[in-house]
């Protein structure tokens, strides 16, 4: 069989994955990971919690891949069988590794866990691989290089682990196996917010871009990833394309860099401007508050707020007068706007954002049905209040909602023009 | 091989499935559904759009199952590639069907577009096999009977179009091809907060259950999904045996249907009960409001809250007197239960909740490391206070911590012990 030095196959082992209950994020995941740093993958098989049918998949998939990735399996219950599958289709026997028995009976004893026959197979390993210290979960990995030449690498199925383990380890691993290294393709990512894919669609192929410059639009709800691709050898070609591209997204752009994440954006943006920040939250209960503070050091500018899911608390936390909520209701310019201006007060800070909506499903009117939230910006200066409306899911019109707020503070920092008129 | 005659794989054809430019949610979709009407499936595989290796993966699958769906790959440019592959596994020719070819050329002459050569190649079968019409786009699927006794079903890769076409047509063929229906297996899943995998393990292998009862453990951070399945020709063995873990899981277990969340479970209660409920939040900035009112109708009991990252928000919100602060600091039981309690008579609710503590990954000290954290819950007629220690990132401190809180509330409600012993 004619293959790549740089074929990679997946293998997710577990029920939950093959019969659709979790959906395998995992091996895309790690895919685009893989084809960042210029490898190829061939396969992404998932199968049963299962012994025979893990070697089956064993044995269908080394001889298509340099390196095979096996994902799951590898937990303390009695449906995790990767290690033995592998040892049985390698032909080769488990054996505990004293090292990282050690550190998991550190691990369970730090936390007053007895260490049970049952906890202890996750450190027990085919003879000859080696195993992958996890310092975020409890079941290390392993690395074996197979009869074939191949090497198999097992990590957790834990998302989180998974991904600390191949930034930290699999990756380099794999490097180290390989005689040649890939060549990595030329990539940009332009993380937007605000603008539907569609739009940008236009804009970007309005520019016309030369065919050796590959555009994927990756929608992660509510932001956009619009990611530019190339060949190494087209390095100016390249270079030309994410200018033009980006001087068109322009205000839309939050941030170039893997990961980007829009709170952080805001993060940077208010500590480097030594600006404090308050909320008032209605709708969206607290999520503003949370994705402000999903940031390590927010305490420095970030004050708190006041979620005021009741009028009574609107008024007696924020100062919103009776007669706005009863004149205009609770989602209104002129509530949106006391409850900026009041939370910028009552809690002493420079800038406040405000929050007010209908995230349904029911209590929408013909006036202001689901979908429709208020944003409010206060700072020392001014008030200014922001109209939206997006009918979709409670869930995504929240988080929807909270990102518009950021958004709002975002531009105002960096002396943008706002996505939408003040009202 | 040993089969169910219920069994069924899924291949998925496409590049950018395999590299991880789409996630393949196609396969969840259909796996779900599958197992809804009792089958099984039993692999999903992805590969490239290369003829090779599609027939490879045809010659993998089709002795693991009764029955083949393979989505995409029939397309009218020269990667689509099923309709050969298939040809070429079966040792079977291509032809043109008639029907279908009429039907794509009128679609084409609607539309005011000429039917090109390539065009043609959707209306192209293996011999034998018969196309499945697709009145909501323009390629076909087809059914073929392989000389193994498995059915092979290929629909296109548009969600749109796979998922009528499966709905309308495929479930009929493939119930069509088998002389016995599937049974649906008997199913319960509990869903449970405090207890880690291995305890839960522990407790349930305990039990000696017997082995026609399938257990699975699904952990979804920060809950424990505990899955008893059996066919239904055991139904009072499974009755007996949900009855017994339900009593040695006893008050870890939240909830028992489907897609059970807890701050449903809370919202239920409080609904119930009719009592209303305030949050004070310090390290997990939002996150418990947020939790709280994913709930729609969740403003019948829930007032709002504080957020109170900074002690002075702390103070001049919540009453938390400032000698406390300085002798005990934010994080701990003083201070805590002080949030509580003057989150309850602030905002006027007969139940409050609050949370401090150290998310990280700075901030820790040898007294309170990061992950320590404390819960406070007050009522009418107490204020009590937990200490928690859970060492994992900032992100999982804050998910746990809320996730604790609405479990302490819970616990009250339904005079269930708490987890830990109140300080």
């Amino acid at each position: 069989m004619h293959k790549s030095p740089f074929s990679v196959s997946i293998l997710s082992v577990g029920n939950e994955i093959v019969d659709g209950r979790v959906i395998n994020s995992n091996a895309a995941w790690l895919a685009q990971r893989l084809r960042e740093e210029g490898f190829v993958p061939t396969h992404v098989l998932s199968c049963r919690d299962n012994l025979q049918e893990i070697s089956d998949a064993l044995q269908f998939l080394v001889p298509h891949a340099t390196c095979l990735i096996v994902t799951g399996g590898l937990g303390p219950t009695t449906d995790d069988l990767t290690r033995d599958a592998v040892a049985a289709y390698a032909n080769l026997d488990l054996e505990l590794d004293p090292v990282e028995q050690n550190k998991l009976a550190e691990y369970y004893r730090s936390r007053g866990r007895d260490l049970t026959e049952s906890d202890l197979q996750q450190v027990r390993f085919p003879v000859s691989a080696k195993p992958i210290p996890n310092p975020v979960g409890t079941a290390p990995g392993f690395q074996l290089q197979l009869p074939s030449g191949s090497l198999l690498l097992s990590f957790p199925g834990v998302p989180k682990e998974l991904k600390y383990l191949w930034d930290n380890e699999g990756q380099k691993l794999l490097l180290n196996h390989l005689s040649v290294r890939p060549t990595k393709k030329l990539a940009t990512a332009f993380h937007c917010f605000g603008i539907p894919e569609s739009q940008a669609g236009r804009r970007v192929s309005e520019l016309s871009l030369p065919k050796d410059i590959t555009v994927g639009y990756r929608p992660h709800f509510p932001v956009l990833e619009i990611r530019l691709e190339a060949d190494v050898a087209q390095k100016l070609l390249f270079e030309n394309a994410v200018e033009i591209v980006r001087a068109r997204l322009h205000e839309f752009v939050f941030g170039e860099e893997n990961n980007c994440y829009l709170p952080h954006v805001l993060h940077t943006l208010l500590q480097s401007q030594k600006k404090t920040l308050s909320v008032a939250e209605s709708c969206t209960g607290g999520l503003l508050g949370k994705l402000i503070t999903d940031n390590p050091g927010s305490s420095e500018y970030f004050m708190g707020g006041g979620i005021v899911y009741s009028n009574a608390l609107k008024q007696s936390l924020l100062d919103v007068q009776e007669k706005n909520l009863s004149e205009f209701g609770a989602v209104s310019k002129e509530v949106c706007g006391e409850m900026a201006s009041g939370a910028r007060v009552r809690f002493q800070t420079e800038t406040a954002l405000s929050i007010t909506g209908v995230a349904g499903p029911e209590g929408g009117s013909m006036d202001k049905p689901v979908g429709t939230f208020f944003i409010g910006l206060a700072t020392r200066d001014s008030t200014v209040v922001f109209q939206y409306f997006l009918p979709v899911d409670r869930t995504n019109i929240r988080i929807y909602a909270a990102y518009c707020a950021i958004d709002v503070l975002r531009r105002h920092l960096l002396e943008l023009p706002f996505l939408l008129k003040p009202l």
